[in-house]
């Protein structure tokens, strides 16, 4: 199952007066047998090359192939096999890129790194971009942003690995829907305009040198398919990534970003959504909120008694922020120590302390600033908590309404792959407790690392993998939850710590003093 | 059978939020049907155009696909189905350009021209500027001027439409080897070199904008593909042309531009080569040689017994020089007026006052400098005869060779095509008498035209021809002349009028006074 681009060792005859067919035409007749019978393409911009290498050499040496999808390409004649042939997998998000270098040829990882994505001085969230986008050059600006960024990732990895950018081979893409198109320089505008409409959800391979890309110039660049404007790549790679869509029990998928993308299915079906649940849980909301990194309160503990308070901070350094699972806990904690009621407000008598009232009302001091980092105290006010309630009220409906769709109940939930920074930071029971996850037994829940990354490495590898992205496209029933009047309904009867139904949660004690 | 490009009608139901699939992907999926089931291809750099352009018109409109041999290529989409889409078909010679401009949907001629190859600034003959190609910036000049003189021709053609070159759709070019090299930028230096190798027979097709083409610049530019170095795409085209290929009887066809090519061969076989014997024919050699135009005397007439001289001349203006057929002519004539012997001399006690004596040699005087439209004496010399003597004897070796390598003899052959200038105006009755071509009754002579333009045009136009093409080349067995030792004998042998073994030409007068 070959990678996107790999090399063949290869040795002709040399020319004689009795065998003088042409150099590209004797190179292709050669490979034909072991490229299944199909008489490979020489792109028009490559010939030059391809048949210097190829005489240069006396006639030996190795082709270097892109196994596009309707028919390989040979894009270069190399003297000899490369020690390595890297080709780079890149998870694109709309905050941070993450990327892997690897060998083509054995799969080994050579480098690894992320990068920030410089589109962030043009808007926060994808919606800011679009919006940007639509503004003189702004297309032009965030195209052109992205791909600096990407350069300056492969240079990075390629200089990790001792090598140079331009030796990279083929690149896949993971990213949701909008990073795509502005990383293709395609305009985002329907992508956020009723009805939802991608320029692209599919798009042909291309190549490096059509992107500007510091890569070699003929290395293919394949994105990972898309569904629609908010179901992308990213969690196509997801569903390859878990194995999702071959597994004969029914499995759910919960990838937490921007949005919160939801995937539900197994070898026979598979539905999906996605709905705006992610900012608070990613800590980008509230405002001491802040990415899993030094100094990020990660766990909390509040003794339901005394209410003293137990912080971990990543690396274990002064307190800076909350991540995404601090807030969480924090939230599930307080609510355990009944400092919140079920509606998720602040009781004002209630505190031990660290209840203060501030112009836009109550706040929980979690560290004084003689604690912090930068010495300015880390709080978590009401607008906060606000926000994590409607994170989590829609995550819940997210759920729900999925899982309703296709007649099952969570019970049916043979395990729940939760993927990215939150999958592997939070404790699912912390999210039971607030009602956002449901009611599970603890295993059922499987935190699955950067799945955007690890479909975008299997589709770099794979052929196989690359063909399943498409037929998972194909496969994926997706459900606009926009415009749909469940999940409206479930939205509001989820805005309770666990649930307006408590009994929808066992195992959650269950305090009615609103 | 579709043309290299054509349009399809096409209209897809708007999107909605329940099908919400996007743009481009929408576009393909409604043509899938149609592409008898293969899903096209949109190139990067046509994605903007095609979505805009669909969605601008309302998704209604007609798509512009390009038939490329693995997979349709998606190129534009027209907010309607245009008047004509025009196409254009290349006999790209070494000293002159011919074209037609069509109608890629109904094959109807819109405009038809023909150019001097402005690469003659550089080199008279292939072999000079393959030397040429090899100095400095050689390869670039020839190449910028050959796409000059493309891009005139095109231009030309469009303008003489009512078009804009842009329209323009699609290419094919028909030319021999080295100027197909010439045309692509690829270097031609190992084809005049033993064993005499291109650096590609069978180009992939590219686009008109990577060569820097005033057309369309996703115009797709089709080369018909050669079989060697000396065996042309120009003579693939003339195989085509003639049905050679699908002929139940052995046919031959004769095509003489800077060289000879020669291809024997029926449905079950094809076999062929060429060699040097060209340039007097073409009227390139001879000092008062000219191309096939205006004042170029292409019929001559002696009165064996009186000498009195008749001729005629292209447009019946005053003579300027000869043509091919002119030289022909001429030298037959001369000879049955027993003005030259078998071996091709001046006899100077013949000529009836016409024949005089210069420094090197004797020559005939056609006509007087009052007589002509530059007020030069139209002459032919001893130098010149000699150089159709060697002509006329490569041609009939070349002929013999071929034939007698598949063990048959010339009167096995249904009929000769003769294409070309050369097929066009020559007297196969006067090229009998000299021994150039066999003594075969005059009815299997059928000159045939530019079948390199003809088969450009069929290869523009159908499917069925560009596969036919390929095949031609795969079946073709090619005889290098420039090493085979039959040739070489044969080619004394024919060094006399008609042939040292006169009894070869029955129908010729035998006089044996040399």
């Amino acid at each position: 199952m070959p990678s996107l681009a790999y090399y063949l060792p290869v040795e002709a005859k040399p020319p004689r007066l009795q065998d003088n067919t042409g150099d590209i035409d004797r190179l292709r007749n050669c490979l034909t047998d072991r490229l299944a019978g199909i008489d490979p393409v020489v792109p028009f911009d490559r010939i030059r090359q391809v048949a210097e290498g190829f005489r240069g050499s006396g006639f030996k040496g190795a082709v270097v192939i892109n196994d596009m999808p309707n028919r390989p390409e040979l894009v270069d004649f190399l003297p000899a096999p490369p020690r390595v042939l890297p080709g780079l997998a890149l998870d694109l998000g709309t905050t941070h890129l993450e990327a892997g270098l690897v060998d083509l040829m054995t799969g080994k990882t050579l480098a690894e790194a992320n990068e920030v994505n410089s589109q962030i001085e043009f808007g926060a969230d994808i919606l800011s971009r679009i919006h940007f986008a639509g503004r003189g050059s702004g297309l032009d600006s965030l195209h052109n942003a992205i791909i600096d960024s990407v350069n300056m990732i492969a240079t990075r990895l390629a200089d990790q690995a001792g090598l140079a950018p331009q030796e990279i081979r083929a690149l896949t893409v993971s990213g949701n829907t909008t990073m795509i198109h502005l990383f293709l320089g395609l305009d985002p505008y329907h992508l956020c305009r009723e009805p939802y409409i991608p320029l692209v959800n599919a798009p042909d391979p291309c190549r490096a040198k059509e992107l500007s890309l510091v890569l070699h110039p003929a290395a293919p660049v394949w994105c990972l398919p898309s569904v629609g404007s908010y179901f992308g790549g990213d969690l196509i790679a997801g569903i390859l990534a878990t194995g999702l869509a071959n597994s004969p029990d029914t499995c759910m998928l919960i990838d937490v970003g921007t949005n919160a993308e939801v995937v539900i299915g197994n070898k026979e079906w598979l539905i999906a959504c996605a709905g705006a649940a992610g900012p608070a849980l990613e800590g980008g909301v509230a405002k001491m909120g802040m990415r899993a990194g030094p100094g990020a309160i990660e766990h909390v503990r509040i003794d339901p008694d005394t209410g003293k308070l137990d912080i971990t901070t990543i690396g274990n350094v002064r307190p800076r922020g909350l991540c995404g699972s601090g807030i969480i806990d924090l939230a599930a904690e307080l609510y355990l120590a009944r400092i919140i009621d079920i509606r998720g407000k602040f009781k004002p008598e209630t505190g031990q302390g660290r209840l203060i009232k501030k112009s836009d009302g109550y706040a929980y001091v979690i560290a004084n600033g003689d604690m912090t980092a930068d010495n300015e105290p880390v709080v978590f006010g009401q607008v906060d908590l606000d926000a994590v309630m409607r994170s989590k009220a829609a995550m819940f409906s997210i759920l729900t309404t999925l899982v309703n769709q296709v007649g099952l109940s969570f019970e049916d939930l043979h395990q729940i792959f939760v993927a990215g920074a939150f999958g592997r930071h939070i404790d699912p029971r912390q999210a039971i407790v607030l009602g956002m996850l449901p009611d599970l037994p603890l295993k059922t829940y499987v935190p699955v690392g950067n799945t955007s990354l690890s479909g975008a490495r299997a589709v770099l590898l794979k052929r196989d993998a690359r063909q399943e992205s498409m037929e998972i496209v194909n496969r994926t029933t997706y459900i606009e939850l926009n415009v749909n009047q469940e999940f409206m309904n479930r939205f509001s009867g989820s805005k309770f710590i666990p649930h307006t139904d408590h009994t929808l949660f066992p195992s959650v004690p269950f305090f009615n003093d609103a």
